[in-house]
């Protein structure tokens, strides 16, 4: 069994058979484990309707097989072959222009066609006939980074019947959705349309629960017609794409068996709390270690400014991905192909055959993989805390963003940063998830909060949780409707507080108290509703007139445990010193203390195994002091002190 | 009598009616006068075609009145009910895109559809029918905020016709277009298109006059089918947008009884000397008192950036208005809707129902209105000076600017703020309106000007008036071509000079003279024709090599009076030196001398009673000293001495 | 024989008869000796099918042959009349966005349809017919600023055929395109698409090399009509459009007989190596002689800011155009017509009929040309050193710029600068141009280039020449596929090196060694293949770790040549110094040691006649001291000083 993957995309239709050979042989030397094959390749596996070609793959398969190196199948639905969408034109999408889109890129079909669904399960269920046993083919991804919507009237009749499911009778929708305002009241199902443009707050956010239903329903399809094909230790993956907000993610996972994400820097450098955010979030969906199934080999072609990673970086990336939960690292791609849209994309070999500088970074890599493996197998990130990520929430802020600076992510990040400065443990949810267990649960910007989820976050409270609720939390319903409460909407009890008035701010406003600093961007005026129970652990001071002097932030005793309600977007220092009072409160400590800039992340195994892996996320070297002797699993050294080259990791254990 | 109103909008269908009286208690207790109602409520009042209910709205009336609240009513053509645009889809406008828009949002109809012609009399016509003697409903607002242009396959039609009555045979329209140019020549009506992009500056001139032309038809259908069902003291308005040129507001004007407008300050602080250039502006469209019907209740929601206002803000902005000859002032809205695209936008009760901190500014703000609002009693603001407004012109240059930074509201804005910030009563009216009377007309680059208008310019400075004309003044005729003249076209001869060359300049030219400074964006140069009597007020020093040492600014008897011709667009300062001269020469004092930030507004009443309003737009508290013994309206003391705290507001006479 | 002509645009049909006579007097006077006219004048030549109006432009070309003045005839297809395009629909283009453009602007036809064509064939025809062997006549333009793509089925139908004549079958250009990547193989010709938005990169250049298909063979139909009706001595031309991209111009001028420009500085300040590149760019399309059939008169009006030049300044445009190949310099316009989009543009004469400010300063030019005129009559520029240029390459770099700041006409730019700022006599050539005789080649990021470019380019070294490659030169082959090389790809062997990675930069990067600064925006990491035989002169230091110590520039002997690799694209002091070192090594001398801002060309006699033109592109009077007795032909004074005046030229010989 190997624990951590490694490997990359590759794709032998592009180049003739006699010189596959070559390359498997450098992908040996450079450590892979496994590679990605098939998920573009539909119009060399089919070459008309129901004429396949499969024998050149089972070639690939073996002869990469033969070098060690095992199979991930993609399925080819990303990019139909143009016989399909010459004879099946309504198999292309419509995009938000009302304009049909072209063959030649990717992602362009229509979700919701019937054709397509028919298309994509016959050579889903081919694929998975003639691999599905196949012992060197470990696991298939159901087509590439789902990402486009589609305008077509089919998808109209799809999203009018998907309503109907959801609301039952117009009277209600029109209630839930206030259609009175506008004159907006449908009278018939016909009437409603698949909303380009600005609309109704409960129409837009349906039609991204749509858009989600219709991927779900497409993956779903490919899945039923694999499945009875496949072996059953082989499994059924999705590639997501980070921060991608087209569909919810929690809902596509039920049906995965893993989840995998496509990680690119792309322009710039890494921000390691911005990325374990988001590895979180990945591990979150399923509370299970997931693949890289895609990265960048030092660059990427698809940015405005396409820069390489440093030297040795691609280490410190690929064991943050590790310490948050990820079991392969595959990079994209392994071969820069002569022609197509990506020529300028990073890979591990150039389009002349030759490694590029890269491949000795990514080879060094593999090595410090393979030492690593045996300890890691069966370990999974430790979480101590927790914070909410709801792409409901998100989708009702950033349609509705009241200033333009207030991005759901951005602030998710923010409240992320103390805990991942401080290295301690944690994890990021659905709010749907179960919390106890945790010390402390933060719900970031948790705008749409159902009375379930709501009930959920007291109980878990009165119990001896630690609950932060942050400006926008707990004031829309499942329907993007205001709730009839003030915020925090069903938690204002817990609260013992609630917001009496929202402000969008033009310049700063002082926060003081034991917190001091500056509310930005957005501040909420909290009302204290329980006077004995509540302490104020800052307010306002100079700045907007109708803040000052209000409270700002508030912690309530509820039950066995404590309710923070945080009512101001704080500048990073103060934010930084709220959650330091916060967790000190809690009891949380960190994992490991390093320096700055270095990242101490914990797995654990079954067995309560823990593993520690250090990252140091600079460029230079730096020195962490530990309190006990630790086996460096890299290194096979033992010591108090743990020294790190730039952009070097660690891997150890008691 | 109520003359000054004070309320809101208010949405009734939005409630259940048990609610109702408890939002109507609410209201009475912030002091409303009046709500305005149903101006969005089609599809509650005609539940299908010709299917009307509006018993629910006269019990709203009904409670409303017992409150004491006068109603003003809303056709509501601006929001059509699905059930209509569904059985009639060519009711719906095309867009500038050629796309047909979608059922949800607001101004979306085809203005020249018969079809919806037809639906918009016969809701306007039934709602007439049933309330227009109500005695409770005062007046009555057709539509909301008119905007939408529509490039449908009908507008050509009519677009096509209503060339047809402007210009007669296409030999005329092809010679005043100059088609000759690009082989434009038109030889058939059939060929005109509805132009989207750039086009011949006549056809664009022409569209935009259709527009309102579609209008003001569109509006007249309404009014007829109402006018016979309302009560002789019933008035009709339509609500205005600020600066928005997508009309020519005065012609709309022509049939509305009042003027009204909705007045956001939406992102940012208020700057009065922009706000009192739009208030006068909405005077002027017919030289009366007007409405204030829509204004933010601290915050709208459609900004990128929705601040709120500073607590007592509102206050000032009102006496503001009302010194600019607002008579009446509503929020826009009463309550927010649980759901619909506003759910952020500002109101006086939050969605929970209970009062927001807002709510008590306005409150405060009710009780001075109803001390002041007998004096203030048929009143209107005095103007001793004129600035000339001209949709014309506006989108002639708009349409050409030159360069980019020369916008003609900023123009009109910084001709208008030497006026505001001394406190000169002042008017902006159309320069087609009567000019005898006032000691100084100022026409900011009134680009198009008809030989009519100029001789009515012309008229009035040779019997003793004082006229300042600027650059980009007198270029065109009403056909958007060039005059066969130099600038100022037909004033040449009265201005004693002609513009020889304009310039948009790269970097500054300085000025000097008896006015010093720069001239900024725009440079003309300035041939003096009659030397004898033509005084050079400026001459352009270092900068641009074409106009050193020649004429910036020129004054020219004429007749009794003067006439100015400033080549420049002056830096603030500068420009405020020149009007500065310009108004000692014609004679003009101040209303009253106030400290910076501090207005001073004089409303005259037809008894010759002289109210003066003092707006402190500051956030310190001011002091006025006057000369003579005042009494002030809102506290009842007398004094010669005004103390104005942040925000605060006086009304004076003697 | 008049070798510089000098006139405008001249637009008779838009003014009454009447008045020509007074705009030809006041055009004499000017110093004309050309003028242009009939480029948009098909509705007024042709009023309907074939009914032909000739008579008014018949006088029009006698009237001004009176006064001395030839003309130059347009055919009018840039602007159908409304009849055509009215009675045939689809000769209207099909914008990207899918959508049939309107009547009323400029080259709006469909370049491809039949209809279109039979109607240019008929009006271009019957002008010739009528005009071609006036004697007045000189010269003929073809159309007007080619310049719009069209998106019909028609347009899709001939790229099909096109691309049939390019590849044969499908199977080689699958293979060329690498179209199994993303499934885009093609299984027939029906499947290809008129590409919008993003494609495959070889799909992508070919259609650019469509659209030069389209308007060569338009452009063709047009001469075809033409030719057989002309004097021998009649030229044809077409005005080019400056940096303008959107068809290989190398292409459309083999058709042509001379080549003519339009040159606008448009908003700004003219850089007269940026501007001098053009010309030398225009020079060799044929290497030929060209003329400026367009300038501006003063200022344009399409810019963001239409500022004008300076007073003089036009004259030192005009000999700076002189001095790189001119020999015509015609405004456009001279006369401002009433209507139309261009009313602001500048012009000679402005529409009251009177000079213009600047009208004197064009005839101040035109007695100076005339002064000139017999020693510049048979010159041509001299050229010692030549740069490429290539459409493919820029294509291919701009539609994969890999870093926003990659400009493929920046980066020309920056490697001719050196030699514009030595006054180093330097051609700009298509990489098929022969090159022997130059003394230095510089191939800036051509980063297309054949086996057989390649192969020339070679042979050059080899014989002895000096060649320098830059960072992106020879990646690609003429599908716009990597080449199976690593760059420079077929001169690997020449170079002595290759390109073991390039790198796009997010901060810069040192360069030391012969040449020391910083390297930009883009790196290469070189490696030497043949050491012996090349010296480093750069190395990389601090910056991105990969290319630490590495070579930067290298210089290898190559047969009796040499040839530079240069990988970084170096700041503009450091690229200054680089070009410094390689013009040292070839022997290469500036024409004239000039001050900064005075520009010195040299044009050479077919009897070795040496003409110097000196340019003072500054506002401020320069001297220039010679090393031999100079007799200026503009003053008729013999020197070794000459004064130049602001803006100021002379014309030299020994």
């Amino acid at each position: 069994m190997t624990p951590l993957h490694f490997g990359a995309a590759y794709y032998p239709e592009q180049w003739p058979q006699q010189r596959w050979a070559e390359d498997i042989s450098l992908m040996k030397e450079a450590g892979f484990t496994v590679v990605r094959m098939a998920e573009f390749a539909w119009s060399s596996m089919e070459l008309a309707q129901g004429q396949f070609d499969f024998d050149w793959l089972e070639q690939a398969i073996a002869q990469l097989a033969e070098a060690g190196i095992q199979t991930v199948l993609g399925t080819p639905t990303a990019a139909p072959p143009a016989w399909l969408t010459q004879t099946h034109p309504q198999t292309l999408a419509i995009d938000e222009s009302g304009r049909r889109v072209q063959h030649g890129n990717r992602c362009h079909y229509c979700v919701n066609s019937p054709d397509y669904h028919a298309a994509a399960k016959r050579i889903a269920g081919a694929m998975a006939e003639r691999f599905g046993k196949n012992p060197h083919v470990i696991g298939w991804q159901i087509d590439n980074e789902f990402c486009r919507p589609c305008f077509c009237e089919t998808c109209q009749a799809e999203f009018i019947r998907f309503l109907k499911s959801r609301y039952g009778d117009l009277e209600t929708l029109n209630r839930r959705w206030s259609t009175a305002y506008w004159s907006q009241t449908y009278f018939n199902w016909e009437q409603m349309p698949v909303p380009w443009g600005g609309h109704n707050p409960g129409l837009m956010l349906e039609h991204r629960r749509f858009i989600t239903n219709s991927y779900t329903r497409f993956q779903k399809a490919q899945i039923d017609a694999m499945r009875p094909h496949l072996a059953p230790e082989a499994w059924i993956t999705h590639n997501f794409m980070g921060w991608f907000d087209g569909f919810d993610h929690y809902t596509l996972s039920q049906d995965l068996d893993i989840v995998s994400w496509d990680w690119y820097v792309g322009s710039g450098r890494n921000d390691y709390a911005f990325s374990g955010a988001m590895h979180n979030i990945a591990y979150g969906y399923k509370n299970r270690n997931f693949w890289i199934m895609e990265t960048q080999p030092n660059n990427v072609n698809w940015s405005s400014l396409n820069n390489p990673l440093e030297p040795g970086e691609t280490s410190a990336l690929a064991w943050h991905a590790i310490g948050h939960g990820a079991d392969a690292w595959l990079y994209w791609q392994w071969r820069s192909a002569y022609g197509g849209q990506e020529q300028y994309h990073g890979s591990l070999v150039d389009q002349s055959g030759q490694p590029r500088p890269f491949y000795f970074d990514a080879q060094s890599l593999a090595r410090d993989l393979s030492a690593a493996s045996p300890i890691l197998a069966g370990t999974v990130p430790a979480g101590q805390a927790a914070l909410l990520y709801s792409f409901d929430s998100r989708w009702a802020i950033q349609n509705q963003r009241h200033t333009r600076d207030f991005d759901y992510v951005d602030y998710m990040v923010a409240c992320y940063r103390p805990f991942s400065a401080r290295n301690i443990p944690t994890h990021i949810l659905s709010p749907d998830t179960a919390l106890a267990g945790y010390k402390l649960v933060v719900a970031p910007a948790l705008n749409v909060l159902t009375e379930s989820q709501a009930q959920s976050l007291a109980d878990y409270a009165l119990a001896g949780g630690h609950l932060v609720l942050t400006p926008r939390t707990g004031m829309k319903d499942d329907a993007n409707a205001l709730l009839p409460q003030r915020q925090p909407g069903f938690l204002r009890e817990a609260a013992g507080a609630e917001v009496e008035e929202y402000y969008a701010l033009l310049e700063p406003v002082q926060v003081q108290g034991e917190i001091n600093g500056q509310c930005k961007i957005w501040g909420e005026r909290i009302k204290v509703l329980d006077e004995a129970g509540t302490r104020i652990l800052a307010r306002y001071g100079a700045g907007l007139g109708w803040l000052t002097g209000q409270p700002a932030v508030t912690v309530h005793n509820y039950g066995a445990g404590k309710v923070y309600l945080v009512g101001a977007v704080l500048d990073e220092v103060a934010q930084d010193a709220l959650f330091a009072l916060i967790l000190r409160e809690a009891g949380l400590e960190p994992a490991l203390v390093t320096p700055q800039g270095v990242e101490a992340c914990l797995r654990v195994g079954p067995d309560g195994r823990e593993v520690y892996i250090l990252i140091n996320h600079t460029s230079q070297a730096q020195t962490v002091h530990l309190a006990w002797e630790a086996h460096n699993h890299l290194t096979q050294e033992t010591s108090k002190t743990i020294q790190l080259s730039a952009y070097g990791a660690a891997v150890l254990t008691r």
